[in-house]
């Protein structure tokens, strides 16, 4: 049996006894019941994943980094070489994830899933490169059936890994120039929305940029005829490394009951391959903010989540996680550090 | 001249030529130029009040608390014997905002500015109190014009003290049972918007418990008619002396550069005094989070602000401005330290 089918099937249903305690404790916090509003929900489903009042104490957000063939359609605003640049930029710390990641707390994994060229190697970065970038998919598949579950075993095999070390709760994050293009067609082929409708500007594309975005990727459509009803056939045929390995991290970490903290748009091109294999893998998802990226709402409202932050951000890398990690990290703190009533009767001053 | 006259005329425009440098190095930034949204208007804007990059290394939560004779015509889910039990509860580390201080860096500073019991004196509890509650608005002012005065110039005091030890960034906190109820008359008085309007549960009111709580406040304006362009009359009519605190703590960290996060609805209402005494104030100010309280969105509207956070929390404290100290250092770490495209491309893998 291979990682993946033995993942999906380690994932269980939240626990509904620590949710009804988290919430007992909740109702009996010192402060009024409901004031801290959707931090007290989390809490609570913090502690359906982790079966125990939880406490995050150990923190990851991994960014996985790959290229993307139909880049030679001109499809973004940035040239190729631009995600190998960046690679060396997120080692050497001067990438925003680099920043938003010591701020909370968290360890950065910095993953090569398929960089177009031949990466230095470096103690900080982890290779699973399943290939120098995968086709363009306007002419042919992305990548081959083998590879996209190749891909999300590798994501699979990242995060067991971290989970041996012990970790509390991850993040997703990814890094790739052209991978809005990927996440668009993966999200217009799950959630039946119109290409038109969930294309982006991505890291910057003007409108007619935008508007010959969309041509490539119902081209890429066209061509592929990805089945919906099957995820590794809608990876395979227009998906990306990146994106795989992504869904892998989400659905090892589900299997492990560690909280997975999503990003923006490409994170949840992930989350919608992840949880159209496992759909428990759902409960199990913290999305941490909505995406400027249109296509971003079609993906959250397919999946029937509410993002925590409304900021107005774009930037991939795992930004947004980092920050829905604080929060979490806030509704943890909160649900098992103040006291309860009875705790403050207690006391004389 | 007096403190608060003399700290009125320090608070100096924002400064423009930092805040163009800032957007500059946004622009110049390894990320797709506005990716990161409203964390770089914020990073530009703590640019302007801090008049160089902004790094928040030195944070300060000031929570302060009294007590409220309006609470004897029973407008709070609560008796006012809780307050002194918070007090205790919050000295031993047991409150909300001692979890949230703790986990964004900030020294938490409380302050005693009027609780209707004699507290027990403890190190980490600053004196400042103006007398043993206020009296009851429904029947008369809240306190006389030169305690109005005396409850500002304390929180002028505070802030002063704590920026000659270095503060880099100040959050807005208040505990006090019964205190929506003056914020509701002040927020009525200066908004001219309906009582019935901005009148909410506050910590846990049934619905005819907030119909009872409206007329009383409604009975306060009446009896006491503040002028709304005098909002020392407005403090000393219908205030409360956490809330003249408050609005000194805002005036003096502005007139001393230093970026002010506030809390939810009893913090806008500290807001809305400072901001009339001081209308530049208004460009120091960082809206942490709309809270659930409806009177909230009247003064965010009223200073025309755009809250970061929306939770649906109400617990106050400076929960909310906690979690807005905490963008605020974001916006800030990424400013400063993402590296400049030219910085990416000088290195060599």
């Amino acid at each position: 049996m291979s990682d993946l089918r033995h993942t999906i099937l380690a994932i269980r249903p939240l626990d509904h006894r620590a949710m009804e305690k988290a919430q007992i404790r909740q109702n009996n916090l010192a402060k009024p019941q409901g004031s801290l509003g959707r931090l007290e929900k989390l809490s609570v489903k913090l502690s359906g994943i982790k079966g125990e009042l939880p406490r995050l104490e150990h923190k990851a957000i991994i960014t996985m980094v790959a290229d993307h063939g139909v880049t030679a359609q001109g499809v973004s605003a940035h040239p190729s070489e631009i995600t190998t640049q960046m690679v060396y930029a997120l080692l050497e710390g001067g990438g925003a994830i680099c920043m938003l990641a010591r701020q909370v707390g968290a360890k950065l994994i910095l993953v090569d899933m398929g960089v177009a060229s031949d990466l230095i190697p470096n103690p900080k970065l982890i290779s699973k490169k399943i290939a120098h970038g995968t086709c363009d998919i306007s002419e042919g598949p992305a990548m081959t059936r083998d590879e996209a579950e190749r891909s999300i075993e590798a994501g699979i095999d990242i995060i067991e890994a971290e989970c041996s070390r012990g970790l509390d709760i991850v993040g997703t994050g990814d890094m790739g120039i052209g991978n809005t293009t990927p996440s668009s067609a993966i999200c217009s082929s799950i959630t039946g929305q119109p290409v038109i409708e969930i294309t982006g500007m991505g890291a910057g594309l003007d409108k007619e940029g935008v508007a010959h975005k969309v041509e490539i990727i119902e081209r890429a459509l066209e061509t592929n005829k990805p089945d919906p009803k099957d995820p590794i056939d809608v990876l395979a045929k227009v998906g990306g490394f990146e994106i795989g390995g992504l869904a892998g991290v989400i659905l090892g970490a589900a299997a492990n009951r560690v909280p997975i903290v999503i990003d923006g748009f490409v994170s949840g091109a992930a989350a919608l391959i992840a949880v159209g294999l496992a759909p428990r893998t759902r409960e199990y998802i913290i999305a941490s903010h909505i995406s400027a990226e249109p296509g971003h709402t079609a993906i959250i409202d397919h999946l029937r989540m509410e993002p925590l932050l409304d900021l107005g951000m774009r930037l991939g890398e795992g930004t947004g996680a980092a920050l829905g990690i604080f929060l979490a990290e806030a509704a943890s703190r909160t649900l098992t550090g103040i006291w309860t009533f009875d705790e403050m009767l207690k006391i004389e001053g």
